[in-house]
């Protein structure tokens, strides 16, 4: 066993919903501009102000990180591994997007060595964004799955994925059978769930691409398995919205067909729900079920809003991770990601002038913003008691930011805010994080750490 | 005089209107390879294929610019000089905005020292991000309408500026009468119009701000210097454009107030035009008026989706630049503009399913959308014979676009689409571009050049 290290620097987290505290939001988050973060093999052993903190810990060895923000690792709760290289196509909604980029890009996987390549290639986006845990879909094909679990144990890090279950309205060559899909996630989820960091997501892609034999073995897979995760889309696109009840007779709306098979509740995510209707909202609540946000996707293929105003109704909240949807989202940075929710946040609250409350919800503040990408996101995944903060006995993954990184303009910016000493209290960190996450970028990453180790350093410029 | 210089490199820019070239829009671009632009005194002199061009010019000093796209110079038709510093500001919608971050700031420039310096980082930021020329609004003190343009005439850049009047709900500090915006603008047109490569505008801020002197006051600017350019805003915000009636009583619609006092026509500019009707689109049309057309901003504050398939109707096409906003804008960068435009028109097209002529013209394809800051953007803003692309007589202003430049992701995603021989054929060099302006930003522009001059060159990373 290692001995404990330290690392010193100016920390911020959060311990709340900052929905809950509306007006003072800052109540939900903690600022320690001189912090103390103790790490024992991999986890956090302690945490506080330096002064408190240093006091428990004689003859440490202390890591010392001047002028930056330390935020927990970001959660992305929905991204494509195989869409890696094909973020940012061109032209098309939700339904011939798919047939004309996606699945001739995801066949491919079904080489191993493209496979593996490109999952080097996904850690490494991930870890320049700051992302140190997502959950991932993969392809129809094992080979995928396995190279993306391979290579997230080598690194260490915290995953959710699954093999992706198609058999309708995909190339011949890219479905399985429902029954090639059960037994290979079967075999898949004996090799690689709870190993080490990884966990398992039994993983239909979207109900109009399953037939109900699909759906029927998903079922079956839960059933024998109560402790994986569940991850698919739901009401994304309108078009796909109208035709799933053709795939799905019987079904009164789109929750209706994964509750009809038994995979809603705790571990569900349902990715987008752009169409849900108020009665969906409340069932996906009452159940603990969760939505993934994805603004970058929603805009890119002309989806539509997210009603994150409704989705935070204290009255029937629904858990949320927020994702990239890389490769429809255009930006592997959950960064990104926050710069697109404001936008949407603000669209969506200038059309409810008669829903004043609603309408506030929607404003995406930097303490709600950071919490749905730290915290919240891994609430909304059932891992917070593993990640999101720096809780003692979770893991120790944080990313380091450099409030000033992004275009010229931002070091100007932050100037009104903050002088050469940096943030000293709890606002004027929050409003260097709507900076970074509005004015800045991927460059905003200094460092990405997981598990006490540096993963990540951004190449300095000259 | 002195001699020619040629550049040779690979050069993609416009000769029309791709709206005007629906299924085959690459008729409206020119590519080159291997071209070869001439530059004498500034300006273009040759331009064409290095076979064809260097055997009319002998014996001429030729600077190489492999591995990149050279485009002309991008043009930002709407953006705000003294709110460089507060781009990204939290939480409000126009009018509330306005009175919480953009006054307060923009009162500072009535300090000279204030002003200079901050010309100084508004043009470093706009040749960081490619733009060479800009329709700008500036404060309603001379102060800093003097310091932009002296700022512009060290750089020798184009500049349509002019001082900003206001004489309704601001801070009393902040506004002026009418008489003396009159005199003010008098003076500064005398001292800047036509000089060097400055251009004024006689730039009310809003109809909102402005009372019935103020805009008489710019009509008699206008019938005094025809000459001049005309820069306002016009229905931007739903509740601005509720307002707008109280303050203008007995004008039908928005446009109609300006029409009122003879500021429409060419080269008028009035930016956003979200809630315009499709009366007020003809009428735009009719009189060679230009909106410009502002995504980032535009979501930034929730104002809405600009129709941008209403306002590229063959049958009543609108002149449009394409604008940052900033600081409502987030991004100085019109590649972050691209971004924004291209989900505005994907949101509008699914929205649009039973006028499938108007989706698609909301489709922000590469071509239409680099014509829309390239030459597009010069003819919104009547400057199409100075600038906008590299016909011989036209100014050499022009950037250097590295297509890997971007997040780690962008070089993979680029080369489904090129080899290290880079782009061979006009739609090689559109999916780079496509790519830039989705998955890449201000990082793509590795130079800028004016009048011939490199002002700009990227820090490289190591």
């Amino acid at each position: 066993m290692a001995p404990p290290v330290g690392i010193r620097g100016t920390f911020f987290d959060f311990v709340d919903d900052p929905w809950k505290h509306v007006g003072h939001e800052h109540e939900a988050a903690r600022f320690h501009p001189d912090g103390l973060l103790i790490v024992e093999d991999g986890k956090i052993a302690d945490f506080g102000s330096y002064d408190d903190v240093s006091k428990r810990h004689r003859a440490l060895e202390v890591t010392q990180i001047p002028d930056r923000l330390i935020l927990p690792g970001f959660v992305d709760g929905h991204i494509h591994f195989p869409q890696t290289r094909i973020l940012g196509a061109f032209g098309e909604q939700l339904l011939p997007w798919l047939q004309r980029w996606v699945f001739p890009e995801e066949l491919k996987y079904q080489d191993r060595d493209y496979a593996r390549d490109a999952a080097r290639r996904f850690f490494d986006n991930l870890l320049a964004s700051g992302t140190t845990t997502c959950q991932a879909f993969t392809t129809s094909a094992p080979v995928a799955t396995e190279e993306l679990f391979d290579e997230a144990t080598r690194r260490n890090m915290r995953l959710i994925a699954g093999l992706t279950g198609i058999d309708r309205l995909a190339p011949a060559e890219y479905m399985r059978s429902a029954d090639s899909f059960y037994a290979d996630s079967k075999r898949l989820i004996a090799r690689y769930h709870r190993q080490g960091r990884n966990l398992y997501a039994i993983t239909p892609r979207y109900a109009l691409g399953a037939t109900e034999a699909l759906l029927a073995a998903c079922r079956r897979l839960k059933q024998e398995h109560p402790d994986c995760w569940v991850n698919t889309h739901i009401s994304e696109d309108r078009a796909e919205t109208r035709e799933v009840y053709a795939a799905h007779p019987g079904c009164a709306d789109y929750l209706a067909i994964y509750e009809k098979y038994g995979l809603t509740g705790p571990r569900f995510t349902g990715g987008h729900g752009i169409w849900l209707s108020d009665d969906e909202f409340e069932r996906l609540s009452a159940s603990g079920s969760a939505i993934s946000f994805c603004p970058c996707s929603n805009l890119f293929l002309g989806s539509g809003f997210f009603r994150l105003g409704r989705a935070t109704d204290p009255r029937s909240r629904v858990r949320l991770s927020w994702g990239t949807d890389v490769g429809a989202g255009n930006r592997f940075s959950l960064l990104g990601v926050l710069d697109q929710a404001y936008k949407v946040g603000m669209c969506n609250a200038a059309s409810l002038e008669d829903r004043p409350e609603e309408a506030e919800r929607n404003k995406v503040s930097p303490y709600r913003g950071f919490w749905s990408i730290t915290l919240g996101g891994a609430e909304g995944l059932y891992i917070d008691p593993l990640v999101g903060n720096f809780a003692p006995g979770k893991e120790a993954d944080f990313v380091v930011l450099d409030w000033n990184g992004g275009p010229l303009a931002q070091s100007w910016r932050q100037s009104l805010t903050v002088d050469a000493a940096g943030p000293q209290t709890i606002d004027q960190a929050a409003d260097l994080l709507f900076g970074i996450m509005m004015v800045g970028d991927d460059r905003a990453v200094d460092e990405t750490w997981v598990m006490g180790r540096r993963l990540y350093k951004k190449r300095v410029e000259i």
